[in-house]
C-alpha cells in the first residue's frame, strides 16, 4: 500500500516537474479520495496548493476531507478566499466539524467567514455538543420525508435534494419535526404502488440515539442493529442529525486504540504514532509508571518485613519474580477478558456470582496444572540438571503451593475488580489495571512467606 | 439494555402461560430482529419453537439469524421440515454459512437437505473458502447490472430483483462476469435523464477484494474508503460476491477481542464468556502461563548466581518486584503502541530507525524522570519516614540508576520486537508479548545486579 503510494508520488513529482500538469490531472481522476489524501499527506507545503489546483471537482473536497489536520491546515494557509469557500461549502456537515475543531483559532475564524450562512449554522449546532457526543458524530444532512407523501412523491423528492445529502438510503419522516418513522429506498424502490403513501410503508418503532449518548454506546448500538444510519434526537425526540456508519468505523477503531493504551498503562492518544513527539509520549506513559513505582513500596515494605527469613534462605528470592510474573498474568488474563465482556455487554454486575464461580474452577484448574509443573521443574530443571543443592523438596513445595495460592487469588481479583468499577461508574480497564497489579503484588509476597514460615521455619 | 430485555421477556411469560398468543404476537411486531434474538436465547428449549411460530415472518428469519448458535440449534431440533425449509431460504446466504458452519453435522444434514438448489450451490460456493476469508465472508446476493443499461432500465431491474439482495445500494456492472464497474443507487436516482446509459455513469476504477484476503484486510479496507459494501473477485477478475458493512462491524468486534485476548497472554477463543466452561477457559490461559513459568528459569539463575551478594545487602531484594515491575511495564507501553500502529498500518519495517530513535528520546525522558523520583522516594519514605536504617544513598543511588536503566533498554526492546516480528510474517502480538517479558525481566536483574557491583560491593 504505502509502497504503491510512494511510487504514484514520484511519478507525480516528476510529471509537475516536467509541467505535464494534465497527465497529472488524468492520474488523479483514477483514483480514490482516500488515496489521494494519502499522496497529499507526503507533499510539501510549498507545492500542496498547486498540485490541489489539479484534482477534479468532485473528488477535491472529498479527497482533502481525509487528509491530515497538518495537510489540511497547509492547504488552508495556502488557498485563495475563493478556493477556500469552495472546498468548505462542498464538505459534509460532519467534515466541516472535524476540520473546525483540529484548527488553530485565526484559521478557523477565516473557515467560518467564507462558509455559507445555513453551513455555519449546522456546524455551531453540532459544536454545542460536548466531545465524543452523538451531537457532536452527527451531520445534519439527511432526507427527511413528510407522512402523508406518496412513494412516488418521496422517490422524485430523493431524487432532486439527495445530492448534498451525506446518505440518501434511510429517510426519516418528520411531523412538526419529531420523528415518527423510516423508511428505506429500497422499501420505496420496491414498493408494488407508486401512490402508497409513506406512512403506510414506513416502520414506526425506530431505533434512535440522543444527542449526548457516548460515540461508544452508539457505535455499539448501531453494530448491534446493522444500521447504515442512526437518527439522532433530542430530549423531546425532535430529529436533529443521523449519524452514518463510516463515522462509526472510525469512532470503533478510536475505541480499540484508546483500550490498548490504557490497558497498557498509557492515557488514551489520539495523534498517530510518527506525529506524536517523544516529549507527547512521555506525558502519556509517565504517570502510570510513577503510580506504580511509588505503590510498590508496598511490596518492598513486605520484603523487609521477612528480611531475617530471607536472609537464611537466600533461594527463596530466586522465585519471587517467578511468582509475580505468574501472579500478575493470572490476574490480567482474567481482569482482560472480564473487561472485555463488560464491553461487549455479555456480562454486567448481577452476573458476578457466575463470573466469581466460573473463575476459581478455572484457576483451581490453572492452579493445580500450574503447581505440579512448577514442582516438577524444579526438581528436574533446578536441583537434577543445573544442580542446585540448596533446592529441597521442601523448598520447591513452598514455592509450588504458593504459587497456585496466588493464582487463584489473582484471578478471582481479577474477574471482580472489574465489575466493582462499572458498578462504580468508573472505566474497568483504568482502575482494574494498577489496582490490580498492586494487589496480587503484595498478595503474593504474603501468600510466599505464610507457606514458607509454615513448611520452612 | 439487558434489564429491559429481561422485563418483556418475563411479560411475554406470562402471557404464553395465560395463552394470550395474539398480545404476544403483537408485542415482537413491534420489535427489532435483534433484540428478538437476545429474548430468544433466554427461552428455554422447550418453548422455542412454540414461541418461534408467533413471530410475524418478515421478522422471523432476520430474528433467527440473529439468536446464537445454541438457540438456533435447539430450533432447528423443535422444527418441522416445513418450518426448517421456510426460515432457511429466507436467510441470506451469508446468514446461513454461518449457521451450517455452526451446527453439528447432523442438524447440517438437515439443513442442507430442506435448503432450495440455488441456496445450496451458493452455500457450498462459499464453504470452500478458508475461514476468515474474504470469500467466507461474502455473500452471493448482489444486485448486477449490465453497461448497456439505461438508467430507467436499471431502475426498474432493481425494482424487480431487489427483494432478495442484501444490499441493493451498490450495484455492479459486469461484462462476461468481469467487474468492470460499479453504480450507487445514489447516483441512478440522481442521473438528470433516465435514458443514460449505465456504462457513461458508472465508475470504472473499482475496488475490490480478492477471495482469499484476510478478513482483517477486508475491514481495513473498507473502513479506509468508507465503502458500504465492497465486491470480491476470483484470481480473473470475476466478480463472486459482495461483502457488507455488517459483516465488517463484526469482524472488527471479532479482532479487537482477538487481539485483547493474545496481548493478555491467551490464545483467543470466539465463544462468548458466559458460554464458556472453565475447561475451555484454562485451556486457553495455560499455555502462556507455562512457558512464562519455564522461562522464568532464566531469571532464577541470574538471582542464584548473585546469591552471595544478595545475602550481604537483603535490602536489595526489597527493590526486585519494583524493578522488574517497571521493566515490564515500560516495555508494554512500547510494544502495544507499536503493534497498534502496525496493525493500523501507520508504521512498517522501514520506519524502524525512527521508531528506535523516538523510543530512545521517550525512554531518557522517562528514565531521568523515574529515576529522581525512586530516589527522592526512597529517601523520603524509605528512609525517614518508614526509617529503614539499611537504606544509604549508596543503595538509593544503585536502585535508580538500575531503574533509569531497565527502562530505556525496555522501551527500545518493546518498540522493536513487534516490528522484527512482522517483517518475519509472525503476530507481532503473540511473539512479542511472552519473548519481551522474558528479555526485559533477564536484562532488569543483569543491570541491577552489575550497578550493584560497581557501586556497593
Amino acid at each position: 500500500m504505502a509502497d504503491l503510494n510512494i511510487s504514484i508520488k514520484d511519478t507525480i513529482l516528476q510529471l509537475l516537474e516536467a509541467k505535464h500538469y494534465s497527465s497529472v490531472k488524468d492520474i488523479f481522476a483514477t483514483m480514490n479520495p482516500s488515496d489521494i489524501a494519502a499522496i497529499f499527506d507526503e507533499f510539501s507545503e510549498k507545492i500542496l496548493p498547486v498540485v490541489f489546483r489539479l484534482l477534479p471537482k468532485e473528488l477535491a473536497a472529498d479527497a482533502f476531507a481525509e487528509m491530515q489536520p497538518e495537510t489540511q491546515e497547509n492547504l488552508i494557509r495556502g488557498f485563495s478566499d475563493t478556493e477556500l469557500k469552495q472546498v468548505v461549502n462542498e464538505l459534509y456537515v460532519d467534515d466541516a466539524v472535524e476540520l473546525v475543531e483540529e484548527m488553530p483559532a485565526n484559521v478557523v475564524r477565516r473557515i467560518l467567514s467564507q462558509t455559507d450562512a445555513e453551513m455555519r449554522r449546522d456546524i455551531n449546532l453540532i459544536l454545542k455538543y460536548p466531545e465524543d457526543s452523538a451531537g457532536s458524530l452527527m451531520t445534519t444532512e439527511y432526507v427527511s420525508l413528510r407522512p402523508e407523501m406518496t412513494v412516488g412523491e418521496a422517490i422524485n423528492h430523493i431524487r432532486t435534494t439527495g445530492v448534498d445529502k451525506e446518505t440518501i438510503y434511510t429517510c426519516y419522516v418528520t411531523k412538526n419535526r419529531k420523528l415518527i418513522g423510516l423508511v428505506s429506498v429500497k422499501d420505496l424502490l420496491l414498493a408494488k404502488d407508486n401512490n402508497t403513501k409513506v406512512s403506510e410503508i414506513m416502520e414506526e418503532n425506530v431505533i434512535s440515539v440522543s444527542t449526548h449518548m457516548d460515540q461508544e454506546e452508539v457505535a455499539k448500538k448501531m453494530s448491534k442493529y446493522n444500521f447504515m444510519a442512526i437518527p439522532v434526537v433530542d430530549s423531546e425526540n425532535r430529529m436533529v442529525g443521523i449519524i452514518t456508519f463510516d463515522d462509526v468505523l472510525d469512532v470503533m477503531v478510536e475505541e480499540t486504540t484508546e483500550d490498548l493504551a490504557i490497558l497498557s498503562g498509557q492515557t488514551p492518544n489520539d495523534k498517530p504514532y510518527l506525529k506524536s513527539s517523544p516529549f507527547e509520549l512521555f506525558i502519556h506513559r509517565i504517570p502510570w509508571l510513577l503510580i506504580l513505582m511509588v505503590s510498590s513500596t508496598f511490596t518492598g515494605m513486605i520484603i523487609n518485613h521477612f528480611e531475617a527469613a530471607l536472609a537464611a534462605n537466600v533461594i527463596l528470592t530466586a522465585f519471587i519474580p517467578m511468582l509475580m510474573g505468574t501472579g500478575g498474568n493470572s490476574g490480567s488474563q482474567a481482569s482482560v477478558t472480564v473487561i472485555r465482556a463488560l464491553s461487549l455487554g455479555e456480562v454486567e454486575f448481577k452476573d458476578l456470582p457466575r463470573i466469581i464461580f466460573k473463575e476459581l474452577l478455572t484457576a483451581i484448574l490453572c492452579a493445580v496444572a500450574l503447581g505440579l509443573a512448577c514442582y516438577l521443574k524444579m526438581i528436574v530443571i533446578d536441583k537434577l540438571i543445573l544442580n542446585n543443592p540448596e533446592l529441597t523438596h521442601e523448598i520447591a513445595a513452598t514455592v509450588s503451593i504458593a504459587l497456585a495460592a496466588t493464582i487463584i487469588i489473582a484471578k478471582i481479583l481479577g474477574a471482580s475488580l472489574p465489575v466493582f468499577a462499572q458498578k462504580l461508574k468508573l472505566d474497568p480497564a483504568v482502575i482494574a489495571s494498577p489496582f490490580l497489579t498492586t494487589c496480587v503484588d503484595a498478595v503474593c509476597l504474603l501468600v510466599y512467606f505464610a507457606v514458607a514460615s509454615a513448611l520452612l521455619f
